[in-house]
């Protein structure tokens, strides 16, 4: 396995791949790799000649300087991993490859990201957004691979891709939970293990809307009034939002039809874990 | 010569040139050929195996819908010129390909965009930064081409490329003057001939500037104003700014040391034309 920290050597790397007319996918990340990305990795694997891992905790996406500086780098464990996963080339670039200087460019997808996170964390997806167009010029993808435990960061890549005509193509991966149904996140090892018990109850109130999609209610404010008392009953969670949103434009629904997104973030002291799932009436035909 | 209006097909034909290891020069246009783009055409051949240009008027990059409406479009004397000077491909999209449906991702490039004529024309670096973004994705040059008429334009190009790590080169060349001196624009279409002869006092204009700074002259305010007596001496032109700047940050100076950019905006009628010169003291060793 190759670990490659510059960039003009990865883009000299990628070049020369697809001159060979090797295909290649990436997978970008920011470490602290769990069965989540690893999903991504093997996925990528199939489908591709080459497989570029980043791991880079992409600083101008934290709101929070505390978030920034507590987010887990356990750089030794994720190259074991990625070694045991055969990835061929690991790009690990430090700030100051990334950020020379002043970033003065920035990207941004309007509308997508005013709401859900972006709306608690303004400058997030700002972030995000033109981090992945560095990515995507820096390792020239074929095909890029995302989790939809980040339903909305998904959306936002897909339009990036769309509207910048990137010449690529965007793979979503369902969200890995564990044993407990507890949506797998880097920020997960930095619960105590008595909060990641508790954190069940996101799933837990997310099976609640399903089962209440399921029985025809389509009334918002009454399926998030349910999950609301329900996870309110776990003293250490501090709700930041539960939203009930079209799942393609990530506005509001005032009625819900045919399909919606169930998406919440709630927080366990310090850590924030997001979940979210996709609900689609089944056509009987 | 090819002519392509699909942005699939050139993404394609693109790639297959790099597979086979060919160079492509790359000179985006709004068309209105003229010798400043011949002259970038040129220039192209020369360094590349193969050159595109493209024609497309980008209206996201209009703040005035009346300049957007009567921008020139001679497509076939463009083509036409294209073909006498050997470009291998012309890539003509039509605005329903560029954007196919609402525009949300937009590129911005902070600090640069916001003098000069950023702060007469919001949103149109905005504009320009994106469509780039769009027509190097579309084209995948090795390099792309671009006039220093258009200073400000040139400078955020080129910070673009390297925040957003294309793994391209942008080549700058020379502002082309007619025998009267007066900087080539698409825009000169719309003069009057009265008012083209009229329109040498821009460049008499940084030629005056030019003489006091040779002559030590620190202060730009003092130049501004020896530059706008002469300008006004001219009842057709309406200035819309005279600005002395630093040639990188693009912000204005209070004291010129040793180099200076010197760039003016100025309407005859509804006809914006811009100029400007970049002066460096000569060090006398």
């Amino acid at each position: 396995m190759e670990i490659i920290a510059k960039i003009k050597e990865i883009q000299e790397k990628s070049s020369c791949l697809r001159a060979k007319n090797k295909e290649i996918g990436f997978v970008p990340t920011m470490g602290a790799l769990h069965q989540g990305h690893i999903s991504l990795i093997e996925k990528c694997k199939e489908g591709n000649d080459w497989t570029i891992v980043s791991i880079f905790v992409n600083s101008i996406q934290f709101n929070d300087q505390d978030d920034l500086n507590f987010y887990p780098r356990p750089l030794d464990e994720d190259l074991d991993i990625c070694r045991r996963f055969k990835v061929d080339t690991v790009f690990i670039p430090s700030i100051k490859e990334m950020y020379p200087e002043d970033q003065l460019t920035f990207v941004n997808v309007n509308k997508l990201s005013t709401n859900l996170c972006g709306k608690y964390r303004p400058g997030h997806f700002q972030g995000v957004a033109t981090v992945v167009t560095k990515l995507f010029n820096i390792t020239k993808p074929h095909r890029a691979y995302f989790g939809l435990k980040d339903y909305q960061q998904v959306e936002i890549v897909k339009r990036l891709v769309k509207d910048l005509n990137f010449d690529l193509e965007i793979i979503t991966l369902p969200t890995v939970r564990n044993e407990g149904n507890l949506a797998l996140s880097s920020r997960n090892k930095d619960l105590t293990l008595e909060e990641q018990k508790r954190a069940v109850i996101l799933s837990q109130s997310l099976r609640k809307a399903f089962s209440l999609l399921e029985k025809d209610v389509k009334d918002p404010k009454l399926i998030i009034k349910q999950m609301n008392s329900l996870i309110n009953q776990e003293p250490l969670a501090e709700i930041e939002y539960i939203k009930i949103c079209d799942p393609a434009y990530l506005t509001d629904l005032d009625y819900i039809n045919k399909e919606a997104l169930v998406a919440l973030a709630v927080r366990f002291g310090k850590v924030r874990l997001i979940d979210n799932l996709v609900w689609k009436k089944e056509e009987h035909v």
